[in-house]
């Protein structure tokens, strides 16, 4: 994951153009990842899909010609979807078109304006610094903006059921490593590992631009919404720090519990925090019209750690171990949707015989026979077609596999039949 | 409303006679409150409106002709509804009819007795200390207890809707600041400046005498208070102790919504407790055969402050700035209730383009400028018709202000529209 | 009860046999308990009653003819349920049948094979230290395991109504105290006393050897069982640790709430635990096919002290005081849940007059004068037809005991029906 994260960095995204396009085909080295174009003008609810950027170089030159600001090195040094710009000017002038972050002196902030033809040039506080008043600077941004297309990808995996688990991520972030490649990356590789194995549920993937893409897909699919029992957004998933989870609109979604369940038996330090209108693409997801059961998986949160848009959130933040532990938990969130079934115990009054049955768990570590003997009697107590296996790991307080290896025991007995 | 509070200060009330018809003659310098009487023998439910009770003059004289204990200097020193008394007496047989408050050497007890025939004199008990068992003394109470009317104010203020919202304080005690002169002049006040402004609710201010007047008026009204849709019972609204609301019996009725957000967000000290059947008038307008949404908001509470009904509870006791206080969190409340709707978010699916209708926020402070974007994204994430202005500020745990703000932006495009 | 204890400690009980007819003919001396006899190969649910084990001697002697394992000093050095042995062997043959306790050196386990015909015995460490690998043994265990019948007793106690508390006990261990003399002792105390009494409930109490007991039970009065109520299964009730008590499968049960409330009002440390399928006979009151209230009322959790199923459970381990105090915590909840209805405030428009109709108590103490007034006010306040006077009891937090007293003494005027 961290070799796609690396080879994708470079790359100069927005919410359209040549950047979007050039990734997903990277994408489609991994996984067959359909791709969708929408024209410029296209209505989609409130808004309209935005003319086409793309952009081949940008400079600020001094009078000797030496590139000071130069987007071959970082593409954040030109805010998204400038405007062309070939000038010069004095820096009294430029000044209202550079952007730093002052708290931070030597990264590049990132900045956009989709909806505000404009054009301007980001740069560390530091490199502002060698800007004089008495220079004239050479600016250029050699970028077009006109009628194209909005470009998304979109994976189908299909299961035994129609209905859905809904895998979205956004890819409109230039080189920005953990918001959003990161992302980008987990979901690759659960779409390559899901795409091998016998399936349950339909799976979608998007890889979308955020907000406009999202909103895009929504208006173009807004019949088979219904079709989503569970989402994720996933986001930030590559950083050092611990996992959050942002619960669904509904707070109490399938979704929201399985996560929930999955990183209380992680046994790691991690949140669980509720819904707030604002954020990735949850927001359109679980926007009233549609209250799709779509919760936001990340590790540090967007907007909350330093490095976050800025040029600090570079390859180096990114860790290959981060990635790997945000993959595993995916796939056990993954499993527990999977198997979340209700079961009926056939035998509901008093207990069976699990001895004549070859049911007692045989084990050398007394705790781990217990514990599966437990999950036994937990999964015959409950099953009265009104608990699922998730239920069941609730009130019992054991893991999910503990509970999904009891039933798969007993259902393979007389004892116990799928509601 | 401290002048207020000290012009009442001196007169000699109890739950009948002319002390509350000069308390509501003074009222009606202020707001056009009606006067309701009530003759003696009427019945209410398991009551019976009592004989009218008035006093004039009351002493204990030495034999000197000096008067040790004085009505004249202190109201509260004669048991209010006691019978008249005129004998010559030895300290021996006079002792049945003292009371003092033992814990509070300096203060004089505050004592009733409205259904038990009776006399009595309260005092110091220094003073106490200073009589003399070998003495005898002229004991005079010039009262009379006779067929007359229990006396209360009810002042209507007509809103755009018949629902009511119930303001109730009582009238009864005689010079004890705080319980319950603050809550008169608070109610006074509140009302003088609900009747300026337009009103979505009726509101209706009840100036009774405590358990027997809202008894009656519930008897003499009871095919009306099905219109009741919010109440307060204000009390002990002066001293200089933090707020506390006692819940209505139903616990969680909108009134005990809004005072507890209210209070959650002025950032200060407070307290909000279940409702339990003592206290004052909620303990009638919360009975199972009425059950209004009816709570008591008061500072300290009845009962649990040392001067509570003695004559520690004086105007230095209550403070300008608690009236005040007190006063403006009763205008928060109201204005919580006047502003409570739910609305229809016209525009569900995705988010709607904020920018293009001019709906962004413009603020020089940053953290301002923030919430009130959040507050415009909850409202409209949450307006699907279920959850009220109050549900979305509850949910979102920002103040009612700002969402009630964003609303009213919101409603003016054609993002929203009352439900 | 500690003398009952002491009278049942010596003999040798099974889940079937002599030893259990034994004990019941015991009980019988103390209330009249009706002995049920089911045939050896009787179908009950997944179960079938096993063949009638009994015992007449069992030792280990030396070549010296020395008893060095001798049944008649202590019945649990027979693994119960043994098949008959007669042999002389080497230790290394016998070491496969020596069941030793080796966290505790002193005690002798008690171990058990119903379903599993073999033989052993079970002796301390200390013992085991003194058998030598040079010598050979003689060993008997003069057993019979036959077709015969399983035993229990049951006693009815009728009530006015036809609804059923059932009181189980289970009575298949052989020489342990607290497990489960303690829990007889206390079911006997209570049915002889419910005895003397009028009842408003009908109370089943059941002696039954644990597990296949209860399923015999159950399945020969499978139709009755909807009579049930309220439950309790009564274990570990001797020992000098605090109450635990285990919630029905239901959670919210009136009998969970009882104890809950008991309890708590005991001031008390005492622990509520949830429903866990594990434990004793409440694993099938509670199954999912019946779904009983029926709670585990216990001291200290089986399994959870260290003397559990070992010679450490022994007369010295159970105290009268915990008895006695079981016992009247048993007769607490029974009077919650004999007086545990709803009444009608028949004069629910305000309150009525308590002092017209004399019910302002009188006491000496202030405090219990205060308590009595607020429970008359609590129950007039909730006794709408909805709250039961153990709702009204949770809500004011106040002693059930009050409450049904306070509903006594209005019941007794017009103020209050039951519903």
């Amino acid at each position: 994951m961290h070799d796609l994260v690396a080879r994708l960095y470079p790359i100069c995204r927005s919410i359209t153009g040549n950047g979007v396009r050039e990734t997903l085909r990277i994408i489609q080295e991994h996984i067959p990842v359909d791709l969708h174009e929408v024209a410029s003008g296209t209505k989609a609810f409130d808004w309209t899909v935005p003319k086409e950027w793309n952009i081949r170089d940008a400079w600020i030159k001094n009078s000797a010609g030496e590139r000071l600001v130069d987007f071959q090195q970082l593409n954040l040094h030109v805010v998204s979807y400038s405007s062309p710009v070939q000038r010069r000017m004095r820096l009294a002038e430029l000044k209202d078109h550079l952007f730093t972050s002052p708290a931070h002196p030597d990264w590049v902030p990132y900045r956009t304006s989709y909806y505000d033809e404009t054009w301007g040039f980001c740069l560390s506080k530091n490199q502002l610094k060698h800007l004089r008043e008495d220079e004239e600077y050479d600016v250029c941004i050699d970028s077009s903006l006109e009628e194209g297309h909005l470009t998304y990808g979109e994976l189908l995996l299909e299961g035994e059921q129609s209905e859905e688990v809904l895998i979205s991520c956004h890819i409109c972030h230039p080189s920005l490593a953990n918001d959003n490649l990161s992302g980008i990356a987990v979901a690759v590789a659960l779409a390559k590992q899901l795409g091998k194995v016998a399936r349950r549920y339909t799976y979608r993937f998007l890889f979308i631009p955020g907000t406009i893409g999202s909103i895009t897909w929504l208006a173009r699919n807004e019949s088979a919404v219904s079709r989503i029992r569970h989402g994720l957004v996933l986001t930030c998933l590559g950083d050092a720090g611990s996992i959050t989870y942002k619960r669904s609109r509904r707070g109490n979604a399938e979704i929201d519990r399985a996560m929930a369940h999955m990183l209380k038996h992680s046994g790691e330090a991690h949140e669980v925090i509720d819904f707030f209108p604002y954020g990735y693409d949850e927001r359109q997801f679980c926007s009233p019209g549609f209250n799709l059961p779509v919760g936001c998986f990340m590790r540090s949160r967007h907007g909350e750690f330093p490095e976050y848009h800025t040029s600090g959130d570079n390859l180096d933040f990114v860790k290959a171990e981060a990635l790997a532990d945000s993959l595993s938990k995916s796939k056990a969130v993954v499993d527990i949707l999977e198997h979340n079934r209700a079961y009926l115990n056939q035998n509901a009054k008093c207990e069976p015989q699990l001895g004549k049955r070859g049911l007692y768990p045989s084990s050398a570590n007394r705790e781990d026979k217990r514990l599966r003997e437990l999950a036994l009697l937990w999964v015959l107590n409950l099953s009265d077609g009104e608990d699922s296996l998730l239920d069941i790991a609730e009130r019992s307080n054991l893991p999910f596999a503990a509970i999904k290896e009891a039933a798969t025991a007993l259902a393979a007995t007389d004892l116990l039949v799928p509601r």
